[in-house]
């Protein structure tokens, strides 16, 4: 069975490649943010994500929706990936409230500069839903994600936690986590797989650092539909530079066939 | 843990490189297996893999115990694999009995010119029990090796196949069975992961096929010694070209991080 793949303006992200390929922004100022940009869209990702929780501006939220749009024009019709990542599950240490960045994320899809947001789904049931209502009216897709930093899940919660973001609306549910010892690895390839068939919406999974990088490679044909690299700098442990990912991918797809 | 590596003269085949790779001739002719030999050799694998099944000459054992000098004489330095397939582990059909497949072994074994040979380890306990005594007295390593071209046994059989080689007194154990579906795939893994940590010898494993190409990319991480790939002409069902595998292998090694 052909995984689900993500989709934008009703194609397949990256075209017939599977997965797709994500490089994060993570730069902390706006001029920063604009080179990095500038430089990652040259290396043609299939989809850009601006992680919010690096930039030192992330407390104005209109200042943050006009910095979204110059990015989307830097970035020349690229989609564009939203995330604020909070720092229980990987990201920056920032200091706004659960409300504030709620606010943020409405803000940004009302802007229209955005193609994607990511929102984790252990935020507040009601900022998942006012995310949710934002986005939709927007025509923005939301990711509902997972992280678990120190260990990897049972598979029960592994799939457990896929089917939430489902349940909660997502257009997409992204699951990544840390495996302390090869088996976890697996443990998570499996979890993709079972939920893979499950679910009706596209997913995204990783197993971090750099026992998970295989699943970086080959996660695909185990049903994960987006693989993240490192367009400048890394912004999870694990990351391998876009070149090597697109490289090892590219075989990877060729030795698995053509319906690949 | 670091898995066991094959060795060869007491270093690790491949030196630093993990898994090594293998690649196979299959010549049907003295004078095509020479060419092959010396056109295979040039893309450097770790370990050329004689599969004499193919051979039109098989019936000689003498004269195949020359020609294995021939091809190691071509292939400058480069460990030699002795390999006859039966017809029914996916081998060609051939019209030796056990016996004189046995002292085809024998006789290879005898001449010193090649430094391991794969035997079944489903052939006759007394034909298992010749061969590695032949092997042990001129200093040839034995591969037992177990296939499946049909299915995916479960992970408690693969395991058994795993530890029945070691019992057997192998210096190699590998195992290489067909995937159903993608989850054959992780259990093929999942047992490579398990015996390579109770096992005292290095082990081979992959699943076949396009489903299974991942492991002959990501199988060294779960603790298999050894991945085939294509010289000219590939002996299995999934195999990619050399050159692909070795470009593949160096990313999935630099991602792993530096104790591979």
């Amino acid at each position: 069975m052909q995984p689900k793949a993500i989709t934008h303006h009703g194609k397949p992200l990256g075209g017939a490649r599977f997965p797709a390929i994500c490089a994060p922004l993570v730069g902390r100022t706006r001029e920063a943010l604009l080179a990095e940009a500038a430089a990652v869209a040259e290396k043609q990702p299939d989809l850009i994500e601006w992680r919010v929780d690096f930039y030192e501006g992330i407390g104005d939220a209109k200042g943050v929706a006009e910095l979204a749009g110059r990015i989307k024009h830097v970035c020349q019709g690229l989609p564009i990936l939203f995330t604020c990542r909070w720092s229980r599950e990987g990201g920056e240490k920032i200091s706004l409230s659960q409300a504030e960045v709620t606010r943020l994320h409405r803000a940004v899809c009302e802007s229209g500069h955005v193609d994607f947001i990511d929102f984790e789904m252990g935020n507040e049931p009601d900022h998942v839903r006012q995310v949710r209502e934002a986005s939709r009216a927007n025509a923005t897709q939301l990711i509902l994600s997972f992280h678990d930093f120190q260990r990897t899940p049972a598979i029960e919660e592994l799939n457990r936690r896929f089917a939430q973001a489902e349940q909660l609306g997502a257009d997409v549910a992204k699951v990544a986590v840390m495996p302390g010892e090869m088996q976890d690895v697996l443990v998570l390839l499996a979890a993709t797989l079972q939920s893979s068939q499950k679910l009706r919406i596209p997913l995204v999974s990783m197993s971090m650092a750099g026992a998970g990088a295989v699943t970086r490679l080959c996660g695909g044909a185990f049903g994960s539909a987006l693989s993240f690299a490192i367009g400048q700098s890394a912004s999870a442990p694990g990351q391998m530079p876009i070149e090597d990912l697109a490289t090892a991918l590219a075989i990877v797809r060729k030795a698995l066939g053509p319906s690949r």
